[in-house]
């Protein structure tokens, strides 16, 4: 049997107007902000109108860590809102906006895939509602009013060796990493050495992310640090004047953005921070207005659960307020037999045993994520090559584990496929079972709250960290930032800093290699290993082929 | 008397919403694409479904030099747009859209002002429809594709030293002019020397508004020259294979903004090329969509008569086909008696003899005007300071001159104001008087271009250049460029090129500095004095106090 192409079956969505989407979570279309006939804004009026109503359930999607087989952690997301619907429940989906840079160098991502996908497609992958454009410009007109400062005198002393405020485009750009800026001569300002990131990889994506309304946006912009004095004394967006501009160029990008399923159910998508400098989660306003316009809201974290649902659990739900009532942990047949030890060209073949094998790293997410006091499903996100031995190892062994595995076949047959799945996800989320409770406690010492997360996530023996970083996580402490919750940044392919150490490996180090403070988006990065914060593009980038043919179609981006 | 501020009155507009805005230009609101309930583009297959339509009638505003006193050539476009529904005619306006960058500089500006403005005034000063992020999108692209070849093995050959494609923002930002990138080692590719324009000032931008399909668009990008070898042989966008996927980011910002007059007209705003190193006027699609919608189209064109104008007819109309059918020439009282010097602060009281001895700059670009065989309209718009005797004084000199002024006062009274001004407008415009011709064949040499401008333009008694400019357009013709319009690059104050000249002087100069070809957009720019491309912040940019206040209105933007 052949299958469509995601873009093939995107195209051919019989898309419900947005109107009529709104209307099914009981927004009228004056409280949206149309975007086109098929993405709307949910306008902050109404998002504080209804504040007062009962939460939803909340739902997190999460995965082992990835392999080059692919878990689809998405699709099945979207499986799950779509199969909670169709067995009766009003349920929202709640995910990440895509960055426009990366498309144009690998090919675009949908959102989900096969028969469990949100649309328009395209729109997402470009330029959708300008949200980042809006992070973009705001984070720039920071960075020239910095500079602006500097060149008319430097009243606030910045020492602009120390101006850690860089700049920022969506965009795919190695030669923008490393640059001298305010080159030929006095009118163009001091010169200095600074870069660009890629949007995403802002701190005001995280914040945008975190925050809970427009005043707080306002707040934590002034609160981030920007620049140091030759004391090392801090400047603060606050100090420059900027945060009130820049909240004024935010104000759309903070409503929310809803768009549907392939089955025309209602799905935010909203907000885009990197997964590793930053907690990789959807926006706090668009899962909180979810859970108060729908009964059930899922929603995902970046990564593997040791990173995505870690720091969904430890950042965004103690920020928010949040408890998830159930966690789903994707996994397939074919990821495990990779951790178990087969080569990506053999996967094809059935192979009990190798599935046998690698299901250690399922078994310690399993074990990691109870230890929230969350209950744990896990889903098997099926592949047509899967044979029924496999599937039946991956359930005998996730049985063995406490918890319970169940086959899911949204991405070829949608809500149909997993409505057994919705259906044993709402009875739990139902059941009042969570019990959730963060990892460490607010006053816990910063290094104490590394090794923590080191330790019962990692199941790693030490944290190893040379003086300068422990003093610089001291003075952080003194100066007030003690109470911050650590943003992980490790590769997401290990539970150790080796991403070729698949499984559940024991008896490593966890060693840190740089630490820096997020003093507005409200933690502290633990760096472990090298983190980009702006890609290259690759010898033949994708964006030679993008085009719109003869039919107005674009080619090329997926 | 007091008088209510711009931002004032456009916040108690009572807007209607984009739909019924759209279905008085005969737009279904199937054909629109919403952006909000009060903005909307309109989609491409409509646009294609009203070519084979007869065009109205097209009315150009444009304006004596400009001094510090303020001509008001927007307000009065509105207002002559808003006269003209009044007196019962389908008209339609056309203006460009306002960039962001500048906004944070200086106070933001109205759309028009008084009781003639365009709405929603904040969102025009912000992202508005994302025109101007995609546009940037798209240029960064190119840039980003240029230094990746490079990277990968420079197969193109490319000589670092002569990338001629810099990067842009829509910020004022000085430290961004003039830049070292790739620092920072091997894997940031080879270090070079460029720089950042302003959005507005990329040659993306101009293509965009010249571009009369998404086909026309596309190879226009393809035309660009991006680069030189050592052989100076050019680089074209094609060569790097970035023009497809360029045109796949300006789909959307290709399709004409629609908005409305605070008396609920019709309004595309769309496009917003430079006045100086472009031609300054909105985007041809809209105009000749306008066109296709309504009875009347009013637009207006950058700066002065001696460059906007000149470049309307001379680059806009020439390329689209289109010729205007009366053109109405702003003046102010106040502008009179600057031009007849005396200074701003003494303008509130009568001086006859000074607006008498002030109207020779009025009095040449009537003449300028008629040279392109169209009739010509003095708008005197009204300020309350104004006297009988003032105003009389401008009527006649303007009848001495073989035309006609007329009073018209929009910016008090809205379109009651403009209706005697309208009446005579529609009257002209439906005469068939018009007899429109560009002032210089396309086959004429370049050089002789120039100075068929400075001369019959300008009055000028010559064009200075040196041999290399010289040297440097026959190049371009010899490559097939000879057949280019002349896209003047000098100071709006003055038929001069010294800014503080003003009144109708002779016997000047046209120094030329420099010249540079925009392959893609179609034209040759001749610079004649220093041009920025992008502006720095002042010292107390307005971007400090811009903010929400506590009814979420934004403060500090106008």
């Amino acid at each position: 049997m052949a299958y469509k192409t995601d873009i093939e079956i995107a195209r051919e969505a019989k898309k419900q107007p947005i109107k009529e989407i709104g209307e099914k979570l009981g927004i009228a279309f004056e409280n949206l902000v149309p975007y086109g006939h098929d993405k709307a804004k949910v306008n902050q009026d109404f998002i504080n109108s209804v504040q007062d109503r009962p939460n939803g359930k909340l739902i997190l999607v999460t995965a082992i860590n990835p392999t080059p087989a692919g878990e689809g952690k998405t699709t099945t997301t979207v499986g799950l809102g779509d199969g909670l619907n169709r067995i009766g429940k009003k349920a929202a989906i709640c995910i990440r906006e895509a960055s426009l840079g990366p498309n144009f160098g690998m090919k675009g991502g949908a959102a989900g895939g096969g028969m469990a996908q949100i649309v328009p497609m395209e729109d997402m992958n470009l330029h959708f509602t300008g949200d980042f454009h809006a992070i973009t410009a705001a984070h720039n007109l920071l960075a020239a009013m910095i500079d602006n400062h500097i060149y008319w005198g430097n009243e606030l002393e910045i020492d602009e060796r120390r101006v850690t405020w860089r700049r920022v485009l969506d965009m795919n750009d190695r030669a923008l990493r490393d640059v001298v800026t305010s080159l030929g001569g006095v009118a163009n300002g001091f010169p200095r050495q600074t870069g660009f990131d890629i949007t995403v990889a802002s701190e005001v994506m995280a914040i945008l992310c975190l925050s809970t309304s427009l005043d707080d946006l306002e707040k934590r912009l002034g609160d981030m640090i920007v620049a140091y004095r030759r004391d090392r004394s801090p400047i603060y967006c606050r100090d420059i004047k900027a945060d009130g501009a820049m909240t004024v160029l935010l104000k759309d990008a903070m409503q929310p953005n809803l768009v549907q399923t392939l089955e025309n159910n209602p799905a935010f998508v909203h907000g885009g921070p990197f997964a590793n400098i930053a907690h990789g989660c959807n926006s706090v306003i668009a899962t909180t207005t979810a859970l108060k316009l729908a009964d059930f809201v899922v929603t995902e974290a970046g990564f593997g659960a040791d990173l995505g649902a870690e720091k969904f659990m430890n950042i965004k739900c103690r920020k928010a307020g949040l408890a998830p009532d159930c966690v789903v942990l994707v996994a397939t047949v074919r990821a495990m037999k990779m951790n178990g030890g087969v080569a990506k060209a053999d996967l094809g073949a059935e192979n009990v045993d190798a599935v046998k094998a690698g299901c250690a790293n399922l078994g310690r997410h399993i074990g990691n994520l109870k230890s929230f006091g969350v209950p744990v499903v896990v889903a098997i996100n099926h592949f047509v090559t899967d044979t029924e031995a496999e599937i039946q190892a991956v359930k005998d062994y996730v049985k063995t584990q406490g918890s319970e595995a169940i086959l899911s076949r949204h991405w070829e047959l949608g809500s149909e496929g997993s409505a057994e799945l919705a259906t044993r996800v709402a009875k739990i989320a139902e059941s009042g079972a969570s019990q959730f409770a963060p990892l460490y406690p607010d006053d816990m010492p910063l290094f104490q709250k590394i090794e923590r997360i080191a330790k019962s996530i990692y199941h790693a023996d030490e944290v190893l960290a040379d003086a300068k970083i422990r003093a610089q996580l001291r003075e952080w402490e003194e100066a007030g930032y003690g109470n911050l919750p650590i943003c992980m940044a490790k590769t997401q392919y290990s539970f150790t800093t080796d991403p070729n150490r698949r499984g559940a490996p024991t008896g490593h180090s966890v060693p840190v290699r740089e630490v820096r403070l997020s003093a507005g988006a409200g933690f502290v990065v633990v760096i472990c290993g090298e983190i980009m914060t702006m890609p290259g593009l690759p010898r033949v980038p994708a964006s030679e082929t993008i085009r719109l043919n003869d039919e107005g179609l674009i080619e090329g981006l997926f």
